[in-house]
């Protein structure tokens, strides 16, 4: 029988009037003649209030002990979902991340999925029941419960639907599908039909928020179709998916943007051929992570390097490389704060080679500044002020024809 | 190593103080050189938090189901112990049921614990940690968790104490040991300094209400030495075990009571050799707990046949007997509510006939009418009128020489 995995995160599973809403969508589904596997995150801020009692108890819990206790929030919803589609009448079984068969690494709190034993899932389904599994967790080798890390439940959704051979995934979230860019933004920031797995990547490392990466690489390495939508409303979302349907036959996808970055220039650093090597590897030792890295050599002894970073973890950046200024022999060390990142997002961009110049040309006449720039195959990254964030958007959106085709809709 | 069994109830382990409060007892413990493992209820009132949840999201929610559930608050507790002693800087593990290797049978929300595979504990203990273990839970051979039932996390430190050959199993709770009758009724009481399994039993199923009949039980059949004592106070409790010191040759150690006790009375049954067998097993079908069973054979064809049970099941009562009326072809039913049960226990009674007699004659010099009788080797109940509950068991108490011996003290 064909298959369905289903996702509901944390708002979706807020309170017991959501909970009962998640079981009359699950019921649809199942009614459809599917067998229906369901994914479950902890209960909107529960997870939060766990962390917060570890906190209170400990400067630093250790992350064996962080597992046992956010492990258990996920156990909570998933039964009182059960309960509530054998209330409606249909027959159900809760099963945690160990009870499920979902084997990880040895790594507290940031676990990668490595295979997924299914024989117990399956044998529920034969049976007839729908199958509710506890999101963002599993069991090591040595039968420790470990967590999957940010976005864990999306991850586990698409390795069931994977190991499981599903039709679909469908990830229920508080929005209704994957948009041109942020609709609370841009007034006219339009829903996509669908969307390709890199294209996503790109959306989702930038901001978009809606898919943890993780998931949406797994999801493409296995071949799993993805569904965005809304745990709400009734409408189809967005397909993630590798042949993507032509839509406009769109060169560019989507404006993704995130604020809160800062600039980090290391003057005079030597030229040496390991120079970055030592200095990124000194940052990512202490879990720092850098965005875009910019080197400029001028052909002299010495050179700069610049690179961005979330603004959070400025300081911690500057301690790190004080404390590493004899090793890195650099000079000394500048940063820019408030600015912020803008994207455009589109596979078609490969057999476009103006669509970089497009954009300068877009923002650079609207009186917007680009401080650094990144590209890849499918996507092409600004830094520009904070303050002229939404309007680059905005421009952007407009002149790359994003926005809802009012004409055709009325 | 000699290893003590410490268990903390939900009042125990109910805020992030309280919890810091448990380590550092667990800690004293450790630090005289002990092995320690810990059982830990819920915290609180967490239980009837998630139970509430299931209530309001379905009518009549499975129990398996249930088990899922509840089964998360002992991992918090748990898991939160193990973080405060690790603030405090000593190694500490925490394992849920199903890792702390206790097997059940397949009875949620009501299992009894099959087995123990203590392996992975003494692994860890032998590495120097203190262990915690989830109270109240296991798995069952379909890997399946299941809870115990009321009083489960002192039936799970008391397995664990025979598995593991502990020197002793600490219970710790929110009174100083047990007494002679309850020290809130009685301004006298005196604490004992030991109690054999058998009396505690007595008075556990009395309503003392300290330690669950089951762990008592268990206890006994693994010769357990128990320990009952404040979480709070520093200051000895009360001993558990099969020898009892002797302590002032007392033939009555402890007067218990319950109130909230009806008498109900079936009239006219036709005096048949299996009458009995019929009645109780059509109520025990019906999971109504009977207590005291009088019946009267006054040589006729019709007999009377009495028994009391908690008034809140009355109706429940009434109502399977009014049904079961054409089978057990009685006369009529007559009832009498606002009694209760007082009842003295102790195992020297067995060796004293005159006990019975004056407790009686204690109750009637002091206008106390004893409605029913019942009597074994180490107890004698009586259920008198609600009304006349505390004066009865003041007057036991001093007529049976248990008070508080204030020049001694002195």
């Amino acid at each position: 029988m064909a298959l369905i995995v289903q996702k509901y995160g944390g708002t979706s599973v807020g309170s017991i009037e959501r909970i009962q809403n998640v079981a009359n969508r699950v019921i649809d589904t199942y009614n459809q003649g599917k067998d229906v596997v369901v994914v479950v995150s902890a209960m909107g801020k529960s997870t939060d209030h766990l962390i917060q009692m570890a906190n209170d108890i400990s400067d630093n819990p250790s992350k064996r002990e962080l597992d046992m206790l956010v492990s258990t929030g996920e156990q909570v919803s998933m039964s009182l979902l059960a309960m509530a589609l054998q209330q409606k009448g249909y027959q159900s079984v809760s099963l945690t991340g160990w009870q499920a068969g979902i084997k990880t690494e040895a790594a507290h709190g940031n676990a990668r999925i490595l295979d997924i034993n299914n024989k117990r899932i399956n044998g529920h389904l034969a049976e007839g029941n729908i199958v509710i599994v506890a999101g963002f967790q599993g069991l090591t080798d040595e039968e420790e419960i470990a967590t999957l890390g940010r976005g864990g439940s999306d991850t586990t959704a698409v390795a069931l639907a994977a190991s499981l051979k599903a039709e679909k995934c469908e990830i229920y979230t508080d929005v209704t599908g994957v948009y041109t860019t942020d609709p609370r933004v841009v007034g006219g920031a339009r829903k996509l039909e669908s969307i390709s797995y890199d294209e996503m990547l790109e959306m989702a490392n930038l901001g978009a928020g809606v898919l943890h990466p993780r998931s949406v690489e797994f999801a493409k390495n296995y071949n799993v179709k993805l569904e965005v939508r809304s745990s709400i409303e009734k409408e189809t979302g967005t397909m993630i998916e590798e042949e993507v349907s032509m839509e406009g036959n769109l060169t560019v996808r989507g404006i993704a943007f995130e604020s809160n970055v800062t600039k980090v220039t290391v003057h005079g650093l030597q030229d040496d051929i390991n120079t970055l090597a030592k200095l990124f590897t000194i940052l990512s030792d202490q879990k720092i992570n850098v965005d875009i890295i910019i080197q400029n050599t001028n052909g002299k002894e010495a050179t700069d390097i610049s690179f961005s970073l979330d603004s959070e973890v400025l300081n911690q950046a500057l301690e790190v490389l004080s404390e590493y200024q004899p090793e890195l022999n650099y000079d000394h060390i500048t940063y820019e704060g408030d600015l912020a990142k803008v994207s455009i997002v589109g596979s078609g961009m490969i057999s476009n080679p103006g669509v970089a110049a497009k954009m300068f040309n877009v923002l650079s006449s609207n009186g917007i500044k680009i401080k650094m720039v990144s590209t890849s195959e499918i996507k092409v990254s600004t830094i520009v002020s904070s303050t002229t964030m939404i309007s680059a958007v905005e421009c952007l959106h407009e002149a790359f024809e994003l926005e809802e085709r009012k004409t055709v809709e009325v």
